[in-house]
């Protein structure tokens, strides 16, 4: 890739890359399109897209440069730092509120309609989007932007007591993630979905309190697992991170009185359910897409305590970005592939 | 009917029925099933159900008798009452944060588990489901116990600020009172849609901002109009209390970002949902089922002032309750029918 | 005054001033500190000021002329506007959750650490901060961006529900403000204090369901008058906007179980307070600054709306500035005044 | 003492005590009043107590009889049990929210309107205050019913974030509660303060990541210490469990921007605060006392999974309840005593 450095206009600041990570939703850029299950297609960016763009929104890196009125922010030249990538229009009442990752106006996400990380330099347009890292490892925090925030995004919503049973569906990047900050910013017990007998180990062995293979389980024994945990109700939190028609529709179906169910997914498909179950359950289903800025602060905060740390399961040279893209979207990588300049 | 009356227990109350209103849920009652949508049946009721049971869960009477150690809660023989109808075990994790109506234990709903207001007396196990009625209308202070109070607790969880648009789905019992309600204890925006202009007319006269007769719009015309009248954004929150697959699929894809989808709804059916759209918009979705004691007080509260007239369509003998009954499931009874003993 | 007109440099915008409201924080800026009761001042400002400074925080103008970048966000040349002078630094934790009237950082309060609105010309150094006014009267528009979203802020910090009581101590142009908004989002009851029978019919006519003239009560009459309308429960919210120590103290004393009391006022000194009734009431007690940007936007809309018409008692020429000012430190001058350059 | 059994009536449950803390409320029981700071007493109890009266209001025991209806709610003759005292009169607002700890009515807690633990047995008028214990410790679990709950219920009202930090003031009983269930259930750093070394080393033992003993510090040197470990902001909560006018005065200064000081202390006396910082800072106080059944309720969820351990001091007789409050009173005791009939 030989892409210009940009020029670091006010405000703004210039971050030579060190790492970033590889998303999933990096491949829906390339298709452009979410499949909402009905024949359809949504497309996968709004109007602001100019072609071609550079991918990569889970980005850390070095300041190497700052704009007119950007160091007073409290950044300098030669700090690590974690790079907020859902940058919003700043105007729009989600912006207002500190829900730029929500912007009803034109945002500006790095990565997916402004050029982002898959290079050597990100312009990021305000310093205020910088987080700092200090001495943090590159590629698990650069991890931190995306995956890390959506999982805290997810179980802060999950709104947990002491005495609820989370049930985290996937232990994957972000199943492991959400499973690490419910266990320390939560009192619920944690009960693991996989079909993957490592994958759960993994789990165990980072907080969970059960786990369930539901490969190996009849229809029905996962539901009356839960209840034989939660004293015979059903979960009072499911956070989907695998969120296929299947897992969506088996979540809901396992929710308790006043039950959450937390989707994040952007697989794509459609989900039948039954209307009912809503009012007399009083379920809840909320999307939640990444989190907010002041969230990833917070994340960054325990992940320095070393209460979070993000599995990262390979690095690889930023040259090899394309191929890693395919083998992702051939499933032949498991957890979080990171690139490195 | 010639039920016998029933003894005053301890701390229970005998309450001379005055009025009872006729909801569309005594019907499933009868039935005693809920369509899935996916050619399953849940049952109505649950197992703590003793059949012949009178029905009837909106109640207003007079105090009768009052039972021993009932007399310390302050209410006293004569007085006209409400009676709060979803009581719960009193002591499961719902119960005892004051949400009986999400009891998860052994629920005493009265109509529907236990004997209700389809006759001359009903007993109410303890003085505190009593909400003190004074000189308040009997019928239309009957239908605050169900109707008024499901449309309180709805549009309470739409949590609306004041530049917020709320859409309210259908204009009958529940929709109108939702309008007051909104009108009166929020500062959003309030449009409705229904099929019926006559409906429509009654919403605006109660306070609607703007009416939209979906009969006479083509596809698509729904969402422009929402945009048009919201800044270009989808609706901050929808109420939907019609509650059929169709009325909530066109909710769901009418919401803004971040958007609440509120359901009541009892009918039955099936939804089919495009999964992206959750993450993508933050959509929220939520069953709420009637609503709590406290906020059937703090409606009565609003009721007392004036500031909510539930609409009352007719008043019939208690001897006429299986005919309306049929002909509430036949679709031959607009708004909400009251019997008098 | 001959002040430059600022250069108008990127993201920035100059507004051409049509009204400027007169604050008694502006007083403290002229002496530069708060009274804190025991002897001691505090600074009315923090170190970023620099002098000579032009006061004025409620602004209302029209837009001259956009920096680079400023367009993009929907406001354009001539455009009626309020401006929002709560500006944070942008990148501490309150500004990044949208609480900038919080900002824990290098704040840049218009009017206050910059220069402000007594002036022809006022440099904002971002669009976003502007919220449309459309043909709103200039001078009412103007004082919704400290006494009217001070009001809403303070009113929604209440969360009042619709069978509790606010108490409103005031009825100046901060408490007439509040009985409009907390009229019109709430379903509480107000019953308002005052020693001036004028404002209290004024705050009657505004929708105050209850008036006490504190300078005609005899001690504990207020406390009794408190409960003999509030079923004999103390107030379930105060909202002082006088804000000396005799009405805090007062305040304190009449709040019910888990009662609100909300302090907005800068006149300054100390109050005591009896340790015991924190917890024996779970008595509240809640300090509110301004408002967010968000609360503005949602204050502007009630105001267009007609709901919310703040009272403005003169407007003046800016040339004299400084005698309305030492009027005001004298007390001659009742309600909000402003000056017109 | 001789006293005469109680008779189990109706939905009643007859406890054997096992065990009974002895809090320092107990003291004020005797001498009937608190200190209100202006040469005022204000009464410890309403009308509704007749002496003599048995106290103790921290009591764990085992179900020796149920009264009729007391068995559908899940216990049986035998469980070991943790009582809920904090009962209400069941009809006030607060009671139907679940929040009988916060009673407007006429309110029946044990040991302090009602007959309490220091007996061997205990009439507890409906089973569903009672909380299963299964096979915790006596002395520990009695101990979660007053002591516990109020530190959990605490925290909880501290609204902590992960990246705030909360100073606990003294590090004995309530306050070592609070530092593990902070650190169980939040994401929060915790700085302890106390004069004691040998209680702030058992703080840092459970949990705490600052200690700070302020007999050792020079004035100002806690709020230099609080900004050094916090980025220069101010604390982000407080939590005073001594509750003189000393720690509170110090705590309330010590808060940042929004910044919560709870109060759970009934030490007594005034406290006296410079009315500007609450504007300017956000600053909140709030009275907390003892908790909710159902944060009861979560409480013993922690407790039975280790996450809490009360720390208990020793146990005595029954016969020697009056030595042990005349030791309390005089300060000979530290930590938390319990009586064993």
């Amino acid at each position: 890739m030989s892409v210009e450095i940009p020029p670091c206009v006010s405000h703004s600041v210039l971050v030579k890359v060190k790492a970033a990570g590889v998303c999933h939703s990096d491949i829906h850029l390339i298709s452009g399109v979410y499949d909402m299950g009905d024949g359809r297609k949504a497309s996968a960016t709004d109007g602001g897209r100019h072609l071609p763009l550079t991918p990569g929104h889970e980005i850390m890196g070095t300041v190497e440069k700052l704009g007119d009125g950007a160091e007073s922010v409290g950044v300098k030249e030669g700090d690590q730092v974690i790079v907020y990538p859902w940058i919003g229009c700043g105007a729009c009442r989600k912006c207002l509120s500190g829900k730029e990752n929500m912007c009803e106006g034109a945002a500006a996400f790095l990565g997916i309609i402004r050029d982002g990380g898959y290079a050597e330099y990100v312009l990021v347009p305000n310093a205020r989007y910088l987080v700092k890292a200090n001495d943090m490892d590159a590629s698990q925090s650069a991890t931190l932007a995306c995956s890390g925030v959506t999982a805290f995004s997810a179980i802060r919503k999950c709104r947990l007591h002491s005495d609820d049973l989370l049930l985290v569906i996937g232990a994957g990047g972000l199943g492991t993630a959400a499973i690490q900050i419910a266990k320390k910013t939560t009192g619920a017990r944690i009960a693991v979905a996989d079909v993957d007998d490592s994958k759960l180990e993994l789990a165990a062995k980072l907080g969970a309190d059960y786990i369930f293979n539901t490969s190996k389980l009849a229809a029905g024994d996962l539901a009356s697992g839960v209840r034989n945990i939660n004293q015979g109700r059903g979960a009072d939190a499911v956070a989907d991170f695998v969120g296929t028609p299947t897992t969506t529709s088996m979540g809901f179906r396992l929710l308790g009185r006043e039950g959450r169910l937390l989707l994040v997914g952007l697989v794509g498909g459609a989900v039948q359910l039954p209307l009912p179950l809503f009012p007399l359950r009083g379920a809840q289903i909320a999307g939640s897409f990444t989190g907010t800025l002041a969230e990833l602060v917070e994340l960054v905060e325990l992940a320095k305590r070393g209460v979070i740390a993000p599995v990262v399961s390979g690095t690889y040279k930023l040259e090899e970005a394309n191929e890693v893209l395919s083998r992702l979207a051939r499933g032949e990588i498991k957890g979080r592939a990171v690139l490195k300049p």
